[in-house]
């Protein structure tokens, strides 16, 4: 057994109605629910009971009225959906997704730091650089830039965002009354910043924020999104199939992160896990297939064609998994597609095998299983060297949610390996992550 | 007396801590607590206790070391604070200022409609275009682009964003669980815009929101401003020196926007209104002097300076107001300049005085008075013809917000021109505006 003083971090990743893509058809699904902010709240204090240490909002800026079709959409935005959720909770962190393809850094340096106050410290980005034509097609564009092309501006959006945030020392006001001195100015930077994408001259209109920056989170798992993550990363989200591949992944980060200069211990790895939990094996499993037979295959072909970037609406369902292009050619969400083609070939699957494997979590680890089991891998994952926690997926959210905070928590709990009560206020001590330094402070 | 039926709106335009600009330096601002979002929550909770229309944000995309030296700063962005102020109030209208010069209208659109759900259709979006080359400059420009240019981009910004939250028809959702439907693809819509500054394909990814779009509020007063305010604009805010002015604007505006076949009383004009109220004549006008004993001069001519974009750093203070730029070169803020301008040749004022009337609430209508008093002009400016209702501008938050409700609210109720309940749910239905219809509907 490992070090049971270390701790496992658990956040919830709270898509609509769950993460099975047919989730809003299970038959107590709340579908009229989801429209309001109460069901949120509902969750995120749910989770909040459970000493869970974050909620995540995964996101992308676009939608088809093929794609609506036959799945649910969502109503809400990361950033002021998580602001609503600052002000019903007080200890969670709430990790938002925001892509760097489609903003300007001020403004979301900015929208974090206000976050951050508005949660006392609680606020995360997920930073994306969207993979989709479609998106691009929201935003002046025919096409998405290529990979690399997305990753350096991805990597100067974040140089200018974190300038933004050093911009203001943490002693720069000084609010005398009597002196009518607000801010010493000689703490408050421009930072001037010129680069290939970016002209920006700060200071953030601002002040620095609880957590003097929002934890920095990260997913992709191509080369630039792992050699990206190595730089700026304090916790990578990651979808893996196997212990396996999360361990390789978790070795390979963690020396990536070592040979960047950075304490690997500051770099949390957080797979994602979507449970079907049911209270014997067999009920898990019945419900499962439940969910399997609810998938609409043309719309799953519809998604996995989005997500490759490739057209693969009418190819046979029951034939071995098509050939795509090469990697270096694919330009949209490279890691994913990876990860897809080599799950075909190692279980020598049909295009329809894929979608089913597909529709419990687009490609994240799906297990059917009691709470004991779930807690069995969560384990075994967590003091193997594969994982520092998990971002939980719950297949159905009425369900899966509720059961995991009812019976897996308190199993995770009594094994020692997840906190009773919070040890902190900030997402950044929910972590056990340091306080950033500011570029701006004399020595 | 005018018609007794028709009520007031009153929204309160919430600043840190107060529209005076030495506000902060009073003895007992809670310039610590102006951090914390349970400030502004407290404030927000006040305001729908007095049963006001909506609460109100300005902003700026830019500071200076310059100008916080001895200015107070914010510590939120309007989107953000308001979707935690929505979270934490029932029925009170949430009004947020986004520019359209540094934003892309897909993101824009889409955050609105997501503070529309959170607040179940409280939801307000003050266009404006921004007027300084500072705010430019952290958005890779050197330079506002000119007054005309902005205005171009604000009305195809606004032309794309009507679009987005046109593109889901009312009933587009079926969620059949059934027949795996989740909308119907006839009713969500691709947008297809093509234009000079944007080009977008939509559907916006959420669906159409409790008020089918954001109240659509809007502030300059600039020949291009007008036109644009006669177009799109729901509510009008603006800063009026004098009844005269307040009444030949309304009748200006009101005559536009029937030019422009739309319904006046569609559009609701609501001045600014600066109070400092006094239990007693005398103790207004002794908190008056004494606000304006804490002006730090440097700092206000640094705040001129920025406004209209010139440099009236080194100009002196006790000489006439010095000459300006012809309008018509001016890019910054047009109609405010104007305001300025013709306020110190009418009263023939030095520069100092004029910066001492601009203290109180940068060019908006200021007073200082008793309860009954400030209740006297509200009562005349709307049964005259100069104002649907107004924009509480309390000069020092924690004293003449609280008066304001506790006292100056009760008397326009007694007088039968301000509710006493709500009698609807959103803010259209506070301020009496129809729901928009939806391009897309086929007839």
């Amino acid at each position: 057994m490992g070090n049971k003083e270390r701790k496992m971090s658990l956040n919830l990743f709270l898509s609509v109605l769950g993460h099975h893509e047919s989730s809003w058809r299970y038959p107590d699904a709340p579908v009229e629910k989801a429209k309001n902010f109460s069901y949120y709240a509902e969750l995120a204090k749910k989770a909040e009971n459970a000493k869970m240490d974050a909620i995540f909002l995964a996101d992308r800026t676009s939608t088809s009225p093929q794609s609506v079709k036959n799945g649910a959409t969502g109503f809400f935005e990361p950033t002021t959906l998580l602001s609503g959720l600052a002000a019903v909770t007080e200890k969670i962190g709430l990790i938002g997704t925001v892509s760097t393809s489609f903003n300007e850094p001020y403004n979301v340096a900015r929208r974090f730091s206000s976050l951050d106050f508005l949660s006392n410290g609680r606020a995360g980005w997920n930073i994306i650089t969207s993979g989709t034509d479609e998106e691009a097609q929201n935003f002046n564009l025919e096409q998405i830039p290529n990979h690399a092309r997305r990753y350096q501006r991805a990597k100067e959006f974040l140089e200018v965002a974190v300038k933004l945030w050093d911009s203001w020392e943490d002693n720069a006001i000084l609010a005398n009354k009597e002196t009518g001195v607000f801010a010493d100015s000689q703490k408050v930077h421009e930072i001037n910043h010129k680069g290939e994408f970016f002209q920006v001259r700060g200071p953030l209109n601002i002040p620095r924020s609880p957590q003097k920056r929002p934890v920095l989170v990260q997913a992709g798992t191509s080369e630039n999104g792992k050699e990206f993550a190595a730089i700026y990363a304090e916790a990578i989200f990651t979808a893996q199939q196997s212990f396996k591949d999360a361990r390789a992944f978790y070795q390979d980060i963690k020396q990536r992160v070592i040979n960047n200069g950075r304490n690997p211990e500051q770099v949390k790895i957080l797979p994602g896990i979507c449970p079907i939990i049911g209270e014997t094996e067999e009920e898990a499993i019945e419900r499962e297939s439940k969910m399997q037979e609810l998938i609409n295959f043309d719309h799953s072909l519809l998604k996995l064609s989005n997500r490759v970037g490739v057209d693969l609406t009418s190819a046979p369902l029951d034939e071995p998994f098509p050939e795509l292009p090469e990697l270096d050619e694919i330009q949209g969400h490279k890691s994913r597609t990876q990860l897809i083609v080599e799950l075909a070939q190692r279980e020598n699957l049909t295009l329809r095998q894929v979608l089913i494997r597909l529709g419990g979590g687009r490609g994240h680890y799906t297990i059917a299983a009691t709470p004991k089991k779930i807690a069995d891998v969560l384990e075994y994952w967590f003091l193997n060297g594969a994982a520092d926690g998990f971002n939980i997926m719950p297949q159905v959210m009425n369900h899966d949610f509720e059961r995991f905070v009812q019976l897996v928590i308190p199993e995770l709990q009594r094994r020692g390996l997840f906190r009773t009560e919070y040890t902190g206020d900030t997402l950044r001590e929910h972590f056990g992550l340091t306080i950033p330094s500011n570029q701006f402070l004399s020595v």
